[in-house]
């Protein structure tokens, strides 16, 4: 069996990583060899496209932006896991809002505008928004937070957009929710997160009282005919909740089901991309992460270490730069209120307190 | 930071496969590819042995049995760990006994004999004894059980060997401990082991009254300077415990810590060997594994999945032989009751039932 994975960071890498000791064969497909294409069984350029999904029994991706050619020839061939709508949903925001809204989904009120100028005069009726580019943008790019105090300035960011009414939510959760070809559906336990900038800074789960997230993942990816995992992410504001996004992928907020849980997302990923019964998870023990974003760790091993039940995840980049995620740091702990104060501890280690200078 | 390792087993292949998140780059070597040489950063032929050395920081191993010049090199520079003398003792079944025996650990009472005609009278005086040779053989070859209705024949086996006088034991069992350069010790809960011919079948953990064993695995570890993952294995008989052998390095019956435990210990060993703080491990819940020997599993995969709780691990070797270790499939459950029934059943799935057939 031969699985291909187009994408070759760090996502791509931790599936073959973890599904390396199943009878299977990983194919990478990539502009640039990223880690994944290092592990890889075989390597394959942009150009050698066909090829690629040729060579594969099932294609998957680790990333929703990539090369539409090879997405559209595997999913002629019908190799593609998950299919080609979740992607094209998520090529341009108006497209998943407009899916969400017609599909009856919470979410906050949106607006489209073509020209940054009008999506600020929305923006400004709304109160307080946040403007979106349609297209592009992840990690807090492409993306800006208008008050009724700010001010209008020309912005460097290509139109259209979408202009989402400012929700003051209490705070954000994902669910990591997995789907078989069989439309057999299994579920993380949803876990509180942490953002700043528009960056995954900590997570934490299971969190409390999550039935409605789990309801609200089985019907989307029912509607969408999903096969493999997804990340959703929910705004809750007095128990109530709206759908921010979903990923139709493997996700950051899931990388604590690395350690503490019976199962991570990329091996639950990888089963149902490859018709391998997927399995139910069970959280072990509270779990969380920590990003490493814009900095080494490489001197901070040891007092990660000495701080107990944590593990170390360094995603093997050569460029260390501002907001760019570099690895991530899980912890488990006896309660949520344990792995909260180790998170706090880790912040102190790897920023030295202050992680304003790195995102 | 590189760790070198010698030998490209599925040993070697899981210390590399579940530690390359670490920001560490690992050399391999060995006469042929196997495994680990394919997932390795950099792979080395034995004649290379002294280029391998200079390119680490740390030297181990992944087999006891490996090259003596390299061994040797690798110690004299300072970097092989665990240290020569564990090996030296493994080398010859008569030394590890000798010492355990001078240093008042509780073995099995033993003779050493020259040829297998002297070793057979000594076998018949003990009444029933278990002829080993003194060099080779694992997996229980080069093993001879003697009973008084046994008659003598020739075998095909070279001297010198050691008689052991035949314990009745209730069960064998086994610690996987691991100690770091500074003398910090911590240790897996021991497992009931059950072997079949002198191969290990099945495992579960966690043993119930073990402090014993871990003080003895404490002791043995310090008198031996030791540093890195040892496996120690026991005869348990009326709540007393005798030591059959160690094993120093990562052990068939450590392979339950890849699932249902906070760390493994292919992560521990190469913690202690890359002088990364150890951490305590954390059985999160009973676990347990099946060998797979002398067959494939690529069609009952599913069988497998669908049992739940369960996850396998093939070792991507070639060639399928009888009595030879293709891959172990790891199990967890609430209660040791429910990890045997789980490999009850998967005894049946992957041996349809008939385990006596392969090993």
């Amino acid at each position: 069996m031969i699985v291909g994975i187009i994408g070759s960071g760090q996502l791509g890498y931790m599936m073959i990583m973890t599904m390396k000791k199943y009878p299977i064969k990983f194919h990478v497909l990539d502009n640039n060899k990223g880690p994944a294409g290092y592990i890889a069984d075989k390597f394959f350029s942009l150009s050698q496209y066909r090829e690629f999904v040729d060579s594969c029994d099932f294609v998957t991706f680790e990333f929703e932006h990539v090369d539409e050619n090879t997405l559209e020839y595997a999913s002629d061939r019908g190799k593609l896991r998950p299919n080609i709508k979740t992607v094209e949903l998520k090529r341009d925001r108006s497209l998943e809002k407009n899916f969400l809204k017609k599909n009856h989904f919470p979410i906050a009120d949106y607006e489209y505008a073509e020209t940054y100028g009008e999506a600020f005069k929305i923006a400004k009726s709304f109160g307080s928004a946040v403007i979106k580019t349609c297209k592009g943008g992840y990690d807090g790019k492409g993306q800006f937070f208008i008050s009724p105090e700010t001010e209008y300035k020309e912005e460097n960011a290509r139109g259209p957009f979408v202009i989402e009414k400012f929700i003051n939510y209490d705070f954000e959760a994902s669910t990591i929710a997995v789907r078989d070809s069989r439309g057999h559906f299994e579920f993380f336990v949803p876990s509180y997160n942490y953002n700043k900038n528009g960056i995954l800074i900590y997570n934490i789960a299971p969190l409390k009282d999550h039935k409605k997230m789990i309801t609200m993942a089985q019907k989307l990816m029912e509607k969408l005919d999903y096969i493999g995992v997804m990340g959703i992410e929910y705004y809750v504001i007095d128990n109530c909740i709206k759908i921010n996004e979903y990923a139709p992928r493997v996700h950051n907020t899931g990388h604590h089901t690395l350690l503490g849980s019976s199962i991570s997302q990329f091996e639950e990923h990888i089963h149902a991309v490859a018709d391998i019964p997927i399995v139910k998870p069970e959280l072990f023990s509270p779990s969380g992460i920590l990003n490493i974003i814009g900095t080494e760790i490489h001197d901070k091993i040891d007092d990660i270490m000495n701080l107990g039940k944590s593990d170390v995840y360094w995603y093997h980049k050569t460029d260390i730069r501002r907001k760019r995620k570099m690895g991530h740091i899980n912890v488990y702990g006896k309660s949520v209120g344990e792995v909260k104060e180790k998170i706090d501890k880790l912040i102190n280690i790897v920023y030295n307190g202050d992680i304003d200078n790195y995102i």
